[in-house]
């Protein structure tokens, strides 16, 4: 029933990012890893290496690589995953009419073409890397996450630290045994579900760099399965390492196969609400055989990390009747709907252990879902909020003890003096298992800019210890991202993740920034551009101004005009005190101590009412 | 010499903010004040009260108003300060071609046509607000302050108290008296030249709310008269209280009579920057003179504040040799070369008494400006920095006995963990005279973005306790801010500067963030766009996915359509809940207890490795 259609070729974005070429590290206890980079080039005046930047943005960045979607990606892990002997390949549930909402054959999406064989673990196995990790395996995916990780920097000479880090214990360079005993401790998750080995393994966790999600989706308004598959790599394009596919409309099974076979990023789901269409949108009528059956069939399909909302229990719903704005989260409002309907605790959590079996089944992640977050300043940090996160602590035990990986959703909207008591009690409550969080927004007065009242939040949080953010875009509350609300959001959040890495005192952190202050300084327009998050961005924005190629190299910019620049100053006047001599500096340093003497006495004659005192 | 020229007439944008009416309400003391409000309608269906806003817009949004840019704005405080009896009208100084560059005839901006009379202080009188405040007299200009920062909220039953001001004192309310106090102890200043009378008074303050500031000008190589004045308007339109003519460009002189002319908002200016131009650029060539007659030219204009680099004293300027980034103040690397050249201290220093005695004379309050601070995030917090600021605390004791009012200002570039450090040492070195902040950018690596990077530092250190923050927009470091860019700018600073007053817990704040919740959580549309800080691009937004009028009332949006909506879900909860007897309750906490009971169990009987101790 899922008969390709007619449909025109799918193109998406995949030229190289300017001013950068994608270089490959091998591994070392794998020797045929290709870890990704992005090395910036810097003009040969600077005499300083190229930087190393951690690449998102997959194959589709390298020139060598021409995508050819409909193929999907090259299955990189595949052999990884069959060479631990701990899988088997099973026959595929059967795609049913309802996976894809009983859309019409004249609406229904093109089934992807080139499907895989499903794999899945022999006799109830566990195949996650949280068990390999405990059990004392060093995977290939944890070393190429280690190789990821240090971004070349074992060529530098300096470490630099400088931060505050709230008690995380980033070391000054990964190996991958670090990698092992961090996924073995729970404090950080590898999202790699074995059915999907085109993924380039990353990690998440308070140790390692800060991750950003985004998230794309049609809904039953809008969207289309090309704009989806497109949203996905423009995305990681600019920096998401993860994106969550949020489909809640039509030919739900068909796209997010799409979307899977050509992301080289771990692909994040809410399966209630593939469940949901399944029961035509009556929370009422959700089971959890219904429920169940979309687990398998999304799992077998490759998604990477599954949102469950199992810890909006009965009985803390009461608790959101005051809110201001009530239950915000769509999958908490849709559990909260079924458990009073049927007076009956969430199956969610009662059927927990039976989902922790079929995700450990497949390397599938926990990302447990924060149903009762608030959605509104007023709403932030409260009962309900903190109920639910204790419960979704005693989950994550069960999970470990399952050997299913676990992170922790967060909210959502907090003002900032109460994000740290937020990211605080999540990592004592859920035993340092990894927080995700959405922002949070830290006011709710900017809707069309809640990239940025989000970012603030997000930059504090990930300070903190949040080891990945949920992108927000300039749309949130309003409608559907576009293609440029998506880069948007992207470049918002991957400023507040470096920003957090800064603060942390991550040691990949600051030599991006200071290579970019140095071309900054040594006015090398062209490097200033190609080392920004965005070089198409700045180069037109410098552009607008001063559009001459002879401005690319002139020792000003249109802010001061040519004569009028601090920096150019500034290297005369670095000129001029390198040329001092010892004399002549204590000279100056002398003249200051007399002149600072003078005004203090001068300061003391002047006789006036002090400064509390009015006089009446 | 400065013959008007012909030219086309200037227009301003000077329409009502949509959904909002313009509202005064009249002073107690002094009955004539108008202070202006921003009333934001909302729908009658939610029964409340509309929404007070502090409105920074000035008579542009008032639709009684016409504005005639060639005659100026109402001078308001006119009478105010001609009844004090302490100022008379003086020969204004004369304007010298110097004064616009020396430019040709044919390139002259045409003077302003409606010029005022200039006030002084008679017999080198003090007339400053602190002046005033310390002798106990509560001005028409403090009580005016009183009235716009309360918001209003007397008539609202509730006061909400909830955050951490790290010693702020800020009142549930604020009166003229605790106004003229804040004054008088140097801990806020009102920006209020005698001869700029338009202005509608303001404070900066840390016990008020959070002030942002937008620079514009001329520079060398672009922008016109016409597009400095639009710019303004345009600026305060959306929520600048300040305004900084930055120009460094030709008719510099004329440019800025049109500017004051026309701006309700205080203007700031850098005069070491006009003062350049008069020497062609040199800056060894700067003197004294120079410098006090363009004190002087353009505190008879008005200008309402200085930024003047008094702190950048000799013995300092080799603690920067190390640096990154240098000097990237254009006044502090001007007065470090000015030194360097004549082997001497900075004449701003070793003339601050003779400048606290020209200020005083027209209540032009200081801006100590960090001609040191740093230019990138490796030069944070350094020695330089530092010592500039301790001088500067020693340069406010000096003005603050001259009766002259001083803030003071900050980076810059920053991370995250050192924002704090910053703002601690500010208000112990300065007494807690106001600071006032540019940015900090938080990271270096996103020019294009700098707004965001900045309002990221901007937020955190307004909730720490900086009182005003000076935008950056996204051209920052590639290219002088168009209208766009002035528009994000002021938005994402209004943003950061209100997401401060939440953190502190300013009770003015939260009732507009509650506002807006409830219009979301009750689907009303129109509020949600109307009670925005830019309504407009709000509307735009929804109305891409949702353009139909019909969708402005549904209870549904473009996100999750219209049968998945999570608000929708979380009333039907609520009505539902609200049915439940107190038995029904009962019966749902019981078997919660009963449901986590089983759960804890089934946990315990799972038997795997610790988490900590993998197999070998």
């Amino acid at each position: 029933m899922n008969k390709p259609l007619d449909h025109k070729p799918i193109t998406v974005e995949h030229s190289a990012i300017p001013g950068s070429r994608k270089v490959y590290q091998k591994g070392s206890l794998h020797p045929e890893l290709r870890v990704p980079f992005r090395e910036v080039c810097v003009h040969p005046s600077a005499n300083e290496a190229p930087l190393t930047i951690y690449d998102s943005s997959g194959p589709y960045t390298d020139p060598d690589f021409t995508p050819d979607i409909e193929k999907g990606l090259p299955r990189i892990r595949e052999q990884w995953i069959r060479a631990r002997g701990d899988v088997e390949e099973i026959e595929a549930r059967v795609v049913k009419p309802e996976d894809n909402g009983n859309v019409s054959a004249g609406a229904l999406a093109p089934q992807f073409p080139n499907l895989p064989k499903v794999l899945r673990a022999k006799d109830g196995q566990s195949v996650t890397q949280l068990e390999y990790a405990r059990r004392g395996i060093i995977t290939p995916e944890m070393e190429f996450i280690a190789i990821r990780e240090n971004l070349r920097r074992e060529q530098l000479a300096e470490v630099i630290r400088d931060g505050e880090d709230f008690g995380a214990e980033i070391p000054d360079f990964i190996t991958p045994e670090f990698v092992r005993d961090e996924v073995a401790r729970g404090r950080a998750i590898i999202p790699a579900n074995i059915n999907h080995p085109e993924v380039e393994p990353m990690i998440i966790g308070r140790n390692f760099l800060v991750k950003i999600n985004a998230n794309i989706g049609n809904s039953a308004v809008t969207s289309s399965m090309e704009e989806e598959v497109e949203k996905m790599v423009w995305a990681i394009r600019w920096g998401a390492d993860n994106v969550m596919d949020l489909s809640t409309g039509r030919n739900i099974h068909n796209i997010r196969e799409w979307i899977i076979r050509n992301s080289p990023a771990p692909i994040g789901t809410v399966p209630i609400y593939q469940a949901l269409e399944k029961v035509n949108g009556v929370a009422e009528d959700l089971t959890w055989e219904i429920y169940r059956d979309t687990l398998i069939e999304q799992a077998q399909q490759g998604v990477d990390y599954f949102t469950i909302h199992a810890g909006v229990r009965l009985a803390y719903i009461h608790l959101t009747a005051k809110r201001v704005t009530g239950i915000v989260s769509r999958g908490g409002s849709i559990m909260a709907k079924w458990c009073l309907a049927h007076h009956k605790e969430n199956f969610l959590y009662t059927h927990f252990d039976e989902i922790c079996d079929i995700m450990r089944a497949y390397d599938v992640s926990f990302s447990l879902g924060d149903g009762l977050r608030p959605g509104s300043i007023a709403d932030a940090n409260d009962a309900a909020q903190f109920a639910e996160l204790e419960t979704l602590g005693e989950l994550t035990q069960i999970a470990w003890k399952k050997n299913v990986q676990v992170m922790i959703e967060g909210p959502g909207h907090v003002p900032m003096h109460k994000i740290k008591a937020n990211m605080d009690k999540q990592l004592k409550t859920c035993g340092e298992a990894p927080f995700y969080t959405l922002g949070p927004l830290t006011t709710d007065i900017a809707p069309g800019y809640d990239h940025i009242t989000s970012a603030i939040g997000a930059a504090m949080i990930g300070w903190y210890g949040t080891a990945m953010l949920c992108y927000v875009t300039p749309k949130e509350h309003l409608g559907l991202p576009d293609r440029k609300d998506v880069k948007d959001g992207v470049i918002a959040y991957k400023i507040a993740a470096h920003a957090a890495d800064l603060a942390k005192g991550h040691p990949g952190a600051r030599m991006w920034d200071d290579a970019m202050s140095r071309a900054r300084f040594e006015f090398r327009w062209e490097d200033q551009f190609n080392l920004g998050l965005d070089p198409e961005t700045a180069r037109a924005y410098h552009d607008e101004t001063l559009p001459k190629e002879a401005h690319k190299t002139a020792h000003f910019c249109s802010m001061c005009g040519p004569k009028f620049c601090s920096m150019k100053i500034t290297q005369e006047v670095r000129e001029y005190a390198a040329g001092l001599s010892d004399n002549e500096r204590a000279d100056i340093e002398a003249g200051m101590s007399e002149m600072s003497a003078k005004f203090k006495a001068l300061g003391s004659e002047i006789d006036v009412p002090a400064a509390n005192e009015p006089a009446e």
